[in-house]
């Protein structure tokens, strides 16, 4: 149905990757060379394989946030970084590169020259009704919050 | 100690906001509009005051990336949007605009011209030895991944 999924293959060890944490729920581990945008740069994944944030089990979207935190506390201790930007693209359109849930850590120092902002504004048009629909949404069964 | 905290401000219905969703634990939210960079864009905070994923307890962070979930969900079904960006930014340095912990959960369709990447690489210097600094960091006890 799809491709072999890069992030599965590196969970069940038939690739070498950079792992920094492995766990029973999430693990962390280095985005290739080529991809990391800062020094500890890390990628949070969950264990189960879902495509996006939308997708994942509670379970898995918990652990993996904790996981997220826990990789931000320790660029603080570890690399001396007060502060991270933590990004996430879940689904088509999003520039997902891999197809299972990943979080990217990026540690940001002062000076540090990135800028974290998406750039311009989105040019897709909806009804200005648009909030209200959103809401109404919102309140279906089975929140959480 | 510190400046009044909008968000917190705003979940005591101090001042005006367009909730989009009230929580016991987390709420969603519209920017204002001079920050909104796409229709349904959407603001997830907790109830709990923290600055950052690095500060927040356990049970505010997993009810408030559930309610990314919740948002992301319902923007495909409310927008039709297939994909979501989630951006934060946590601490100094970062472009954080409230200190309140909050995530940005942003829809993406075909077309939209957004650029949802981090622009540039960090000019921030660390020792090649990071990764194995970061790694020990992550070994420290408390994980729950």
């Amino acid at each position: 149905m799809s491709r072999p999924c890069v992030f599965c293959s590196l969970l069940r060890d038939e690739e070498p990757a950079t792992w920094l944490y492995r766990g029973d729920h999430a693990s962390a581990l280095l985005p290739l060379p080529s991809g990391r945008i800062a020094p500890g740069h890390t990628l949070v994944i969950p264990a189960e394989h879902v495509v996006g944030v939308q997708d994942a089990s509670a379970e898995a979207l918990q652990q993996t946030i904790l996981l997220v935190q826990r990789v931000a506390r320790s660029l603080a201790d570890a690399l001396a970084a007060p502060g991270v930007n933590v990004l996430n693209a879940s689904g088509p359109r999003t520039g997902q590169s891999v197809d299972h849930l990943h979080f990217h850590v990026v540690p940001r120092w002062e000076g540090d020259g990135l800028d974290t902002w998406l750039n311009g504004r989105s040019r897709h048009p909806v009804a200005d009704s648009w909030p209200d629909t959103l809401r109404l949404a919102l309140r279906e069964p089975g929140s959480q919050a």
